[in-house]
């Protein structure tokens, strides 16, 4: 018998209500039945992005809504700053390089968060940036970034603060249009619980004026063809039905249960699972900005990381993810993002503490 | 009471085993688990693109495999044949034009086929074209491209054969190998009878030298990225996992049916309709190059086209497609693609005749 229980920082699990509700016979939608569904999930998404402004949808993986950003905002030869400190932020470096806008690289320690005095002086040094790209919560260390203190500073430039909030929202605050952020990109598989395939683009004034000027190519990830079908409750290209019927269940649930009561289920789980790992004489990987959706630990001396994710795998049904990249093997995430409880963590922690123990961690010393 | 008889050109009825394979709970993707099953799919897709190569998966819709052909195969400024005879082929126009790509327009009446004779003299009048770009069933007319034709034309001259085979693929024979086709874009609401979300790609050895060339932006859309994935049974972002577990269950089903068998029974479905549609004194929009996906027919003489296909939703829940675009209002269209089988077939043609005769229709003149 086999039995899983998923603890990974994208896909999160699916309520059983949104799984059934894919499970219903497809419909079309050019109907009078799947406007309304994706009108009440337009406005609902708002509601969960804390803006005002239209919500685009894609059928794409959050990679695509990253892109959509880049392509529609600048245009070949702009200046941006790309803030890095995981494979999330270096995604949006690749992706300025794709499309050849300058890339001005902050290069942040992987486990640290921005200094956003720095993001400031470059700023200050040049008017000309037209956009500044940051992530919320880097899936990749666990590292929560500042986004309130830099919007407070993005405010008073030219440029456009873009947000990766595809890990992140549902997770952490992020107040849209009370901090003035310019674009914020977010995905299906995480806070929002449904499995992945759509991804998401909030857009203010200040941002579609660089949409009017971009002069990068974009077709299929044009904000201009999305809003113009979002207008009449539609979208250019056939969406991802089933998806997008999967996500009027867990926006429901989330507008029932609450946008302030789920941030702080998450924070409460995101500390229980820091302070449970301390507890067990482990080390966070990013202890002085650790996000609410995903916790890094480090691997302690003596066991292998990678095992140690296959054997709670394999043993006993808890998929954990490893580290990526430059963390392969050096760190395990716990993510505690979307449908998960109490005792979803206190299992991957009882389950944590029995897989390290026979993989020959011997635990914190002992007090005499 | 209400009950859905989808005989819409994509998306198609969904059938039962696939739908419920996306109400399993959901799975990680970097899992050997999943791996197994994408690795299944990928084999499995090869053997109904008929085809050697393999087949790129990108979560997107079909448009968005058909704007990665135009990125990855050309660069700005290159020169590109666009057979366009409906709304889908004058996408590839637009396409080329988001991308700096000259278009040389090759305008077909819509309801007939492009005659291969013309793409032929365009190809020897300039070498330097880099491709041609067709639809092998426009969806919105109805008609059927052929396409082994003008492979035989284009293995003799630089330009790639680019096919859009989105509506078409499972139901027209496109033997992608034998008759030299260099790309072949699908999606996954059509012939493979899953729900919107998946697109896919066939690429000849003729077509990878052109990626190697090409100079316009891409990332998500990247076939090298995503061919390097490939290579590890991975994608190189996250797909949409339910969708491509769905699409096993359906690709299981079609090659237990066998690929020739499938064809036949398209055709059936497909010449049945047309018969029917004369036997009711209906004409058909496309009669010399009818496809084996969707039958378009034009509206009759004092019946009001979009109104007959809201009155044949509402009434009798059978969901047709009107026409799109110029076509609006004056034809409508059935499918016969996919998950579809003669007694649907029958279903449809009957409360067709009950609503054509409920909006005033007198059927064919009465033999005297």
């Amino acid at each position: 018998m086999k039995k899983t229980y998923l603890m990974t920082p994208g896909p999160t699990p699916v309520p059983p209500k949104a799984l059934l509700a894919m499970a219903e016979p497809i419909i079309h939608h050019r109907t009078p039945e799947f406007m309304e569904i994706f009108k009440e999930v337009c406005a609902d998404l708002k509601y969960i992005f804390q803006t005002q402004s239209d919500v685009i949808v894609f059928t794409s993986s959050g990679t695509g809504a990253m892109e959509a950003a880049v392509a529609n905002l600048l245009s070949p030869g702009d200046k941006a700053i790309c803030v890095q400190g995981g494979k999330f932020g270096e995604r949006w470096t690749e992706l300025c390089n794709a499309y050849g806008v300058n890339a001005i690289v902050i290069d942040v320690e992987w486990g640290k968060a921005v200094d956003p005095k720095i993001i400031e002086q470059e700023l200050k040094k040049d008017s000309g940036i037209q956009a500044v790209f940051t992530t919320l919560c880097e899936t990749s260390t666990g590292v929560l970034t500042d986004i309130k203190a830099i919007a407070n500073i993005t405010k008073n430039h030219n440029a456009a603060l873009v947000v990766d909030a595809i890990s992140g929202l549902g997770a952490e605050e992020i107040k849209t249009d009370e901090w003035g952020i310019d674009c914020v990109v977010s995905g299906s598989q995480k806070g929002l619980m449904i499995p992945p395939g759509l991804a998401f683009v909030s857009l203010s004034k200040k941002a579609w004026d660089k949409v009017e000027k971009s002069k990068c190519p974009k077709y299929y990830f044009s904000f201009k063809k999305s809003k113009k079908a979002l207008d009449s409750a539609d979208t250019p290209f056939t969406p991802a039905i089933s998806l997008v019927i999967a996500l009027r269940e867990t926006l429901r649930m989330m507008k029932t249960e609450g946008l302030d009561v789920i941030l702080a289920r998450h924070k409460k789980l995101a500390l229980s699972t820091r302070e449970a790992m301390k507890a067990m004489g482990l080390q966070l990987f990013a202890p002085t900005a650790p996000s609410n959706g995903v916790t890094a630990v480090n691997v302690p001396a003596g066991v292998d990381g990678e095992k140690l994710v296959k054997h709670m795998r394999d043993k006993y049904g808890v998929g954990i993810a490893g580290g990526q990249a430059e963390l392969k093997g050096k760190v395990f995430r716990i993510a505690h993002m979307g449908y998960i409880t109490e005792t979803d963590i206190v299992t991957t922690i009882a389950v944590l503490g029995m897989a390290l123990a026979e993989m020959g961690y011997k635990g914190p010393v002992e007090p005499a």
